[in-house]
């Protein structure tokens, strides 16, 4: 058995990847002319803090590196909701700790701009300008979502060893989907780091990326259990 | 064993995810100005709706998620006829619903407009207009292909564990060579679900993207029964 | 044991699937305005191609694909010469389907351009004007990386299956270096295909992309042998 | 028991092809217009070395092909001091050899230029103009964070046969958030090789890709022992 101090070193450390990884190369790499990596490179660097976080922490604390996935797990019987809050407070306080270092480097050139620094939001905040409808629905959807692949590709009967990579990629995919509507959370601690650095409006509308990544999460748990568990499963 | 509800579920959810995924990047992400994803993102994105949903609903299922597979693992041997009707309606809902959702956020932005919304055409309605006889061989052939890569990858002797990955990446490849010819489907549920929303043409040229794929899988399952699989193997 | 129908037949299939779909991605999907897939979808679509080639029909055949890895692993010490001429000409012939059948496929349009078919070349028919000696020494020192990986990845004491994930990869990787310079061959038969239905020039040149492939090869699989292999391997 | 040669032969290979690979894909194939690969294809190439050498070579040398990742695993208990100036040497030659090679190939055509010649650098030397200080501090977390994947997903609770897969994908991730900063070292010796053919600013700023990587790995390593392996771990 790891310890408490273990895992939590674990979720903070995951958490802070995810955030530093994922929206540092939104903020450093995503919009540089003709070279820039674009959405599609920002999507694949936040699956790929998950997919390599989940082979090197997994093991430790499980991998969450998030707030909805701590949740949906304990809705899906597979975590104890006694291990909810020191989860939770790790994760945040990664990604609070992962969008400062981030702030330091992004001005640390002359006539630096952070601009979103990779922000969620909805209407005027939505990279494309979608409504409040959209950016929830979306949000609810994709993070059911991802709670059914989790606790399918870590299921007993599931494919030993490819959790981290279907995990993973599952992050990527999601961005490929709705970085245009709502900058992509699933993950309320992604989402509070660099809100506390960013445009005002950030933390505005916080609020909806706690809510939606939640409500989620447990509504994909819930499908988990009732429609596709066995009887004899967990 | 898992009970049909479970089957029935996971296809509805897995064949909702490639249509929601698949089609969600390519209404809401691919051609934003400079940082869309693109046509590869695209690929991508119905790639790992696949490699997503095969690790984490394979197992209870089989992870099919489409007619033409289905109809191409009841060829090959590896499916029951009388499980397809079951499998195909499923996947029909899964698709239209996903379809229905996607409309719901894509027109959720004032000045939306859904474009093409995904759907799958030839001649005038092909992206770069391709005519009748390219759209057919193509999906043919790709849907050949497919079911090849689906019958030998998760055949008994292939490696344990990969089949989620090599037939996940191969839908990626698909669309890397034919988004251009068709807007690819190889699907005949990716197909309908969009076509119900979409340009009225889609309908109307609906019928290819059932026949093709459908004939397509069969002529692979075919192809590997007779020419690929051992004297010894089903 | 498979019968040699069945290798045959493995090798016909895969190689058809690595020209179409390589080359395919690329005369279709690579320069498209916008969304286009670009040099580096082109560099996935054709790793992706072995990757899943060798996940379906490696167990048959061995999944080599390429007369260049054929002969490469006659010099590793890993496949027999005897079966290298009936493997060669099941490769070529496979890669000259796919030609056709791409070439039906493209001229499927009004005003259709195949351009340069997706051939390899070099001085003028380089895609950036990188001239023979550039051309031949890339072309030798990729395919001999080449077969190290392969070599490598499918030793004894490799991680069991993994072999299909590295070696597709190492291909994607090999073209994301080289296609500026001969738009990438590595592959003997892959060059043939093209070389048939494209600008003349592409034939004139067909030699460079048998010579340095093979001798590559042959030098890839000698450095193995020599200086990586244990004593008490093959 | 693989031989000191062998190893070292495996650690020269590899770190000439991460530099071969990597930088090339730089040079050659990232600015084209139109169909370059830009930093995203740049990302990936660096990581697929890393992947498809890990496969090939790990079983041999270990697969470090970096002489931070070389101390780091000194650091973390995984590999013995005493072997730490043969196989920095090896990696060192082998970027050399790699750098002289792709000048050669890279300068093979009329009008050619090598540009920055895939050199690490900041201030005037960063491709987005980051300074000092930013340049430091990015390398020094990422080799931190690089060395807790490479220990994490290699320690005797990993899943087995993974690591490959998640290291070489860290290596694309780190280059997704840091080309922009400094080009991406994260490895003394990929920053040597092209140093010594590149502009002259590169040889005048090389001591922070020697000292940031190794000290970011000492970190990371520490950071490991302290706070994330179980007390009966090494």
């Amino acid at each position: 058995m790891h310890s408490n101090l273990n895992k939590w070193s674990a979720e903070f450390i995951g958490t802070f990847w995810l955030t530093f990884g994922g929206c540092g190369s939104a903020v450093l790499a995503a919009a540089f002319p003709e070279v820039g990596i674009g959405w599609a490179g920002v999507a694949l660097a936040f699956g790929l803090t998950v997919l390599t976080g989940a082979y090197a922490l997994g093991p430790i604390s499980g991998g969450h590196f998030n707030p909805a996935v701590s949740l949906g797990l304990v809705v899906g019987g597979r975590f104890k909701a006694a291990e909810l809050p020191g989860y939770v407070i790790a994760q945040v306080l990664g990604a609070v700790a992962a969008a400062a270092l981030l702030y330091c480097i992004a001005t640390g050139k002359p006539g630096a701009s952070i601009g979103g620094f990779a922000t969620n939001g909805y209407g005027a905040a939505s990279p494309a300008g979608y409504g409040l409808v959209s950016a929830l629905i979306i949000e609810v959807v994709l993070t059911a979502v991802f709670l059914i692949v989790i606790l399918g590709a870590t299921a007993k009967h599931a494919a030993a060893g490819f959790g981290g990579l279907a995990i993973g990629l599952c992050l990527t995919l999601i961005h490929l989907i709705s970085i245009p509507v709502t900058n992509t959370s699933v993950n309320p601690a992604r989402s509070t780091g660099p809100a506390l650095f960013g445009p005002g409006i950030a933390l505005d509308q916080l609020w909806l990326f706690w809510v939606a990544p939640l409500v989620g999460a447990a509504i994909g748990a819930l499908i988990y259990r009732c429609l596709l568990a066995r009887n004899d499963e967990a």
